[in-house]
């Protein structure tokens, strides 16, 4: 097995396709996932020359957008979440302070216009570069069953919470 | 509407924190989705300054990688996927040639011993970087419904497909 990386494979460079335009203009007011959310919705706006690329997308309900925490500047190896008083490995968790501060979100498309994607259900703060958007797909990423180790009893309570300061910069 | 980004949010820099073991060598050789790669057995080697940060990993039953199609040099507005003949946008695919080459898979995890992750219904070329780790939780990732567009009565006849030659360089 090889696990010595090319160049190009270890210094891997992205450029945004778009922008995420939401109401969260301050870490401090996000809620902590999409199901606190409920409702809000946010636009995408498209750099041009990938509005070919959204043909079709439009029968879709639920998107992935994946991004960049762009105020995020380091990472931590343990971290104690919102939806708990013990600290947990980063990998364990969605806290945006990764080793590469990439963003995963299921959100609701309710539209498509020329390069603007309207959104629902946005946890994402404003001016987020967005990197890819891919189309969700139940039969591809729904688990029949699924444990969820420290946040068995935790995940459904995260309706009302919103952020804090405790992953700002 | 702020759509100006910074130089460091137009080049956005990451690196791997581990790679990606798999029976799959060749790009024809491998299954559309995770779920034609039920069963499939493969790891993930991560370099050990990340071992901390996947405490309390093993709790979860799935998670999400997101990883670097490292063989892919150039994207497509429009291709025709594996599951169709008809030509679609880019982003209503999760074709590998993307302007971010970013790919991702919900995995089972059999478990973890130190910096090695044993996965299960990998769907994922062998030697590929892996970007970021993260728990599959239901509340979070499972909308109640979901529509999909061209891939209606097409996502469930995956499984016994392989990949072919079109998404080769």
């Amino acid at each position: 097995m090889n696990t010595k990386f090319t160049d190009s494979e270890i210094n891997i460079i992205y450029t945004p396709i778009g922008c995420i335009h939401s109401p969260y203009m301050k870490v401090e007011d996000m809620p902590i996932q999409p199901t606190g959310a409920i409702n809000v919705r946010g636009k995408i706006t498209l750099f041009d020359e990938y509005i070919t690329a959204t043909k079709d997308l439009e029968g879709f309900s639920h998107i992935y957008l994946i991004y960049h925490f762009h105020k995020v500047t380091d990472w931590l190896p343990l971290i104690t979440p919102f939806l708990d008083d013990q600290s947990h490995g980063l990998f364990s968790t969605r806290a945006p302070k990764r080793p590469n501060p990439i963003g995963l979100s299921v959100v609701k498309l309710l539209g498509i216009d020329k390069n603007t994607l309207l959104i629902e259900n946005v946890d994402i703060l404003d001016g987020t570069p967005v990197l890819d958007i891919k189309p969700y797909v139940p039969a591809f990423d729904q688990p029949e069953s699924a444990r969820i180790g420290w946040l068995e009893g935790k995940a459904a309570s995260v309706e009302n919470q919103t952020s804090d300061e405790r992953f700002k910069n």
